[in-house]
């Protein structure tokens, strides 16, 4: 019955918001001459939403909204020296390891000979690219797809470009708003893996629902679910 | 015998350099109090180029390129009013309007019902897409690829995927490095059309020739170009 699985990538395939979470800890312990912690991650927060829809997702889209809340919270007293070290944490993000999470590799091999894998991700072309290659798993998927946000519209333009009926697409991802919401909005199935943080700009208050909704503890618990959908 | 078109997007259907070469002209002046325009301009070609790797191409990139620069040029003792100025540069760009080329709609329009189009671009994703649907162009086209690098590589996947063979596709663009020299390489066609400014990472040695090299003076000589290739 499902031919075509789409997987998200940040937080399911590999650890992304751990990295982010401790780089806002770095950020809060440099700037916390001028404000706590508190202060800080909510202004950071803030700034972000603000320019979500100017800068797009992604570590550079951090980067400078970071400088412009160091520059905000210090009522422009922050030092040259200080933004260099703000540059400094997000060359450390854009040159972190690519960490893949447990049983990603079993799961997505197990499956590649059987299924059509493609990977559909937000977020910068580049840093998305790299964290693909540097991945190893990229031989398993037909094509990587990094989009500027995902809504029911951006699925069905990337279904229809792959052929693929919404009834036989199941997509796999740890955010309900991103992952979820859309594709069941669209007619597909989808499988919510948790993962140990959401970003605060990633949560929603609606609750999926339904038969093609599929609450999973882990990815390697993927096969078991494709099995019972086939029978 | 041509029956895809790929048309690159920025300086080809619309400004983009012109806007950039007026940035870096403000930023020069932002920065006179420490360096003159030359020495600024070769410090944020150099800060560009090092970061190309981990930043990859577009504003936010050449943003954080441009905060580095000043930091390193005024031996950090820039101020944060000045790098909020440099920050209100990048959102100037961004925010900038989509002004299309002369020719552009008249070409493109008229090449639509008998060929099949796409826009295949490097740069930004978030800003790339926003470019593209500003510019009314997109009902003409018959997908955006935004891709890290217009290498051989790149354009081979692309053509793969879009079913069409080398022979039959013809690129425009005002890049020789970019749009020119690769697809001749994989041999398809390829068409220059000038601009009046190259990025300085942009350009290169290497002269293109042969039979599937075709040197325009405007976007206009396009549709004459093709019937010449038809007949």
């Amino acid at each position: 019955m499902i031919k075509t699985i789409g997987f998200d990538a940040d937080d399911t395939l590999w650890h992304n918001e751990t990295i982010f979470v401790a780089t806002h800890g770095r950020l809060c312990e440099l700037l916390s001459v001028y404000h706590d912690a508190d202060k800080v991650d909510a202004t950071l927060n803030a700034t972000e939403h603000r320019n979500l829809a100017r800068y797009g997702y992604g570590i550079k889209s951090f980067a400078l909204s970071a400088i412009e809340t160091a520059i905000e919270l210090s009522d422009a007293q922050v030092s040259a020296e200080e933004i260099r070290r703000i540059i400094a944490l997000a060359h450390d993000m854009l040159d972190h390891p690519v960490e893949i999470l447990d049983g990603v590799p079993e799961t997505v091999s197990s499956l590649a000979g059987d299924y059509h894998l493609i990977v559909i991700t937000k977020g910068d072309l580049r840093d998305q690219s790299r964290k693909y290659q540097l991945s190893d798993l990229d031989p398993h998927f037909a094509e990587l797809e990094v989009v500027t946000e995902k809504d029911p519209d951006t699925y069905a333009r990337i279904l229809q470009r792959h052929r693929v009926n919404p009834a036989e697409f199941l997509m796999v991802g740890n955010s309900i708003k991103s992952d979820i919401l859309p594709v069941l909005d669209i007619g597909g199935h989808a499988a919510h893996v948790p993962y140990q943080h959401t970003w605060v700009l990633d949560k929603t208050d609606r609750q999926p629902g339904g038969p093609r909704y599929h609450a999973l503890d882990s990815i390697a618990d993927l096969p078991g679910l494709l099995h019972r959908l086939a029978s």
